[in-house]
């Protein structure tokens, strides 16, 4: 049997309840964070923890547990569940607020499911734009409506995935980053009104390994003249775009420095698995 | 004891629980109404019933009921409940979705509280302007981060609520219209990108009764020139503002034309409460 952690209880996860009173039923109010555990540990666990606390500092929620504890609630969870590749994610809700609207206090539920490898994609995805801004870009909240709503336009498109742009400057996919090698053999993330995704930092610290990697912002322009595209993020990792409104990136295949880059962050991604 | 409706269910309403894997609780997927009930019987329920299956529609979700069985579980609850002076809240989430991300079956909660019937404040409330499109203006979504994340700001500021404008033209309250009266004595709210509250429709609908009332964009300098001002919503019908940003509008007291419309709306209340 599963767990799931509600607070300081560990409860069986299919009876793991918020009441209807919790801000983040009636006002979308919380925020989250997810990592990966591989042979039963947890991945760049440090970078997370730290996005989750600055995310609730942001959005004025308190967390009601010292680094530690969360920790401790995390290895016992890890513990109790026994899945050795798997997702966790921490949400930290706005509470159960008597008048529906102030916050009252947080409400932490800890889940933990069973991921499956995939193979890899060799052909990479295929992406759709879409004019949208994340209100609070900097914090990793609940808010995907856009994301969710916009699902029926993604597949009448033929798309794998939403590439958010706001007045033609590239933001981010829903739950990744984006990046695109010039012409020139750059790697460009852009730098503004996006989430720092921890995948997307961990790329960007292979510039001490060869490559020429910046934070600079990305025009759609730049995007029809890019030779590769690729995305990032805690599942997926490095995940080559191949197509992009329907029209072929490069030769439609996985980029030769997206598939360097892939080595290279396997790389990091080992030195980084463990407490 | 109170009771709270989940999907089908009555429940004591302090045991009103959503598993967390819930889209509202997952990514703040989720639609609501909210309409007032009077001496036990409800005000503008079909106007409410309106907006609420087109919430729904707009935003993909499946209501499970017909018009007809969910008045019928607003009858029973109300019956339960026994409360003559209340507010009752219908949500909709995107339900329990397996991969935290695809929209399943809807569950739907109502609830029910009581309302205190406040004495008239006379001087009215003071408003605090900052810059925020609300992403789905048109369907009234569960998305209350901007407003709840803005407290703290409100009090630095001194205001009672905050009315957002986007690129100068004045948008609406987090949970209420906004109107002007100019120095030529018409009547304006804004006509686009808000959500079009009942008692908005029901002010509009005045026009019949000799005011000149328009949808109409409505500038920050038009707000700075006018001489009366005031926000609607089903909890306060109308009420005066006084001051924007610090700033007095009129002489600092509820308006004359705010006053004669505030009388006149009183009776298409009565005229609108019962089913």
């Amino acid at each position: 049997m599963l767990y799931t952690v509600i607070n300081d209880q560990f409860i069986p996860a299919h009876e793991a309840q918020l009441h209807v009173s919790d801000l983040a039923v009636n006002r979308g109010y919380a925020i989250f964070d997810f990592f990966k555990t591989q042979n039963g540990k947890p991945v760049f666990i440090e970078d997370h923890l730290d996005r989750f606390y600055q995310s609730a500092r942001f959005m004025h929620l308190d967390i009601n547990h010292t680094r530690d504890e969360l920790k401790a609630l995390l290895r016992e969870l890890m513990d109790k569940n026994n899945l050795p590749y798997s997702g966790i994610r921490i949400t930290l809700t706005g509470g159960y607020a008597d008048d529906g609207y102030t916050l009252a206090k947080s409400n932490m539920i800890i889940t933990q499911q069973a991921i499956k490898v995939k193979p890899l994609n060799i052909e990479g995805i295929k992406l759709a734009t879409y004019s949208h801004q994340r209100q609070f870009a900097q914090a990793k909240t609940i808010d995907y409506q856009m994301a969710i709503w916009l699902q029926p336009y993604m597949r009448e498109q033929g798309a794998d995935d939403l590439l958010y742009h706001h007045n033609n400057i590239v933001r981010e996919c829903p739950r990744a980053n984006f990046f695109i090698v010039t012409q020139n053999n750059e790697i460009l993330t852009t730098a503004t009104d996006v989430l720092k995704g921890i995948i997307r930092k961990q790329v960007l610290s292979l510039a001490n390994t060869g490559f020429t990697i910046k934070e600079q912002d990305i025009s759609l322009d730049d995007v029809l003249n890019c030779k590769e595209a690729f995305i990032t993020s805690t599942t997926k990792n490095i995940l080559s775009v191949t197509q992009i409104n329907g029209r072929l990136i490069g030769n439609g295949n996985a980029g030769k420095i997206t598939t360097a880059l892939s080595k290279q962050l396997a790389v990091v991604i080992a030195h980084n698995t463990g407490w």
